[in-house]
């Protein structure tokens, strides 16, 4: 079978559930990873050990690919761009990816298309924060433009004082400090879209997602209490951002909801953690439908196959091993489903994810809690 | 994290969907292969490539696995039990799988533990055959008792002309005739079950299978108009084979169903075609529930995610590549769910399958057979 070779860029867990999609749709899938112990690295036949920033490997690698897509945004820019005049097909393609690694630019562009966003600022200097507090008043939450994720490179900033210790931070090169008016949101939205190169896009149901310190703790499909007329103007700015920023693959766009206004927080142009729930949850997985959208396929059903679905991410804990959690928590829910990276445990680290569907959606929260409480060893029965 | 090794002899489609189940547990998956390009180890990343008969093969994959089981019947018992004296786990042992490798052996242990099975002889001249055509009258079955599958080693013979010809077939080493009554079915059913060592059972819903020339062509699950009585006396054969036979993994019983009865036709000790529907189509597919058992794991719920089900095989056709159908058959039909098994074209064989479900069976069966159909090249539109 003549089935063309997706390589995706970086060999963690994104790779590796997009390697069971490329399974089951009979494509060739190549990952680029650090380690041989990456995640997608232990299960996938096809792997090359190397760096995202080193542009020969990334030349290597992408020979014989149709395509080359991303597990994470930090291959750089220049790079990408090397790989096109080489005639690789990048997806998503450099200039849209690169509002998933640059908050400025993606701030400008999402002004530019209307989509609303907190009100920014670039600041340098302690002065600059201290005039935009005098439009938004505190607190205000202080970024780097380029290389956070998971909370990282974000700080919600009380006083001058603080501000003045997060100005002092040594910033990576190419980024400055970003400036945001701190919304008072009741709940933290996902609209997850996938778009293909010949502008066919999908829209999932709009997820609930609550972070702890930043991270992504726990999912909620559809978002409860969330009225029709919300979760649409929240799938229609996807689609948007989808359309306008040329996006090709996954897009997540994470939104602020205040109870009177959604507000557009992150950018995400790859599978996302907010979409994991749709391996068991939806007709169509995000890892499916990105493989699917950056092959120019056609794409599939993004709705779910259950009226809730919940994710709760297993965090690392005091428990040093995973495995001997599993005959506690299969025999509790024999219809939960538990998705291990196969990672080592260290102490706040994502390692995996249990969904539950169903009718009750507290109830499912209440099942995905215990296990993943289980798994990290926060409880023991 | 210290998760178990499982080895699969074999690399077949059974091994590589075993595989995605392996790689959301978070298990080890190792795959016994004959050549590179088998399905499972085109995708598996721990990869042996050698014969399921050359036993210092088997060992040599054996070692660091905490427990080997089965992508088809063919390894000889005398392996396994050498196997299973170096300290292997053997999944399901060989005193079990003996039967799913010699129907005599099978047919004689069922009649012990009284189920139902069609009335049958050994023979080996034709006078044996006319004999036993006294008994049940023409047309009669003859089978080989080692070695067949997919329809292959198996004759429904109406004369003694014909009991003549395939008589004169060569057996293999080991093998005898078996002589059975011909069953008039009206339907025939899948009953399967997964069973782990200590004793825990659980039962899918009873599928209709469709089989044209031996090859299984059609699941629809649950089988339509099949009675729950009928449906529960299925389940219960099955979990009676499964514990009285000491099988661990999962057990497929194939049966005929007269309308009247239900007659036991095969056993199949493995992952199997009647529940491909499984991976889309119930809350814990047979593959992962294959896995969990012969780990020793508690079982996962067996129960479908809709009210129907239905898988068709796509088999190799006039179309010499699978992939150029995918622009057609995704665009018609989003909802679709399409495994390929990375399998150069030929006619007849089994090159993949698409899954859908939903709340019409007959509609369903039409999507399913369109897109089998339009990979296959049978049709063009």
């Amino acid at each position: 079978m003549s089935a063309p070779v997706v390589g995706m860029i970086g060999g963690g867990q994104l790779a590796r559930m997009s390697a069971e999609a490329a399974t089951a749709l009979g494509i060739g899938f190549r990952v680029l990873a650090q380690s041989p112990s990456d995640p997608a690295a232990q299960v996938v036949r096809d792997v090359h050990i190397g760096s995202h920033d080193d542009i020969e490997a990334l030349l290597a690698f992408a020979e014989g690919c149709e395509v080359v897509t991303f597990d994470h945004e930090h291959v750089p820019p220049a790079f990408l761009e090397q790989l096109e005049a080489r005639g690789v097909g990048v997806r998503p393609g450099p200039a849209a990816l690169f509002h998933a690694q640059d908050k400025i630019y993606m701030r400008q562009s999402l002004n530019n298309i209307g989509v609303p966003c907190p009100r920014w600022r670039v600041v340098s200097a302690l002065d600059q924060v201290i005039e935009f507090v005098a439009q938004v008043s505190w607190p205000v939450v202080l970024k780097t433009s380029r290389g956070g994720y998971d909370g990282r490179g974000v700080w919600v900033i009380k006083s001058a004082e603080q501000a003045a210790e997060v100005l002092a931070i040594p910033l990576a090169a190419g980024a400055q400090w970003l400036a945001e008016e701190h919304i008072d949101f009741v709940q933290e939205l996902a609209a997850q879209v996938a778009r293909s190169p010949h502008g066919q896009a999908v829209a999932y149901p709009i997820a609930r997602t609550t972070q702890i310190n930043g991270i992504c703790a726990e999912v909620v499909v559809p978002c409860p209490g969330l009225s029709a007329e919300r979760a649409v103007q929240a799938q229609e700015i996807a689609l948007r951002i989808a359309r306008d920023l040329n996006v090709t693959g996954m897009l997540t766009v994470e939104l602020f909801d205040t109870g009177e206004e959604i507000y557009v927080n992150e950018l995400a142009m790859r599978p996302h953690n907010s979409g994991h729930w749709s391996i068991d949850g939806a007709v169509t997985s995000q890892f499916e439908n990105h493989l699917r959208a950056v092959l120019d396929l056609p794409l599939g059903d993004p709705r779910a196959v259950a009226p809730w679905a919940v994710m709760v991410n297993i965090l690392g804990g005091d428990a040093g091993d995973l495995y001997s959690a599993y005959r506690h928590v299969l025999a509790r829910d024999p219809s939960l489903k538990v998705h291990l990276y196969g990672k080592e445990v260290r102490a706040g680290r994502k390692l995996g994810h249990v969904t539950v569907i169903g009718d009750n959606y507290e109830q499912l929260l209440a099942r995905g809690r215990h296990a993943a409480d289980y798994f990290a060893g926060v409880i023991d029965e």
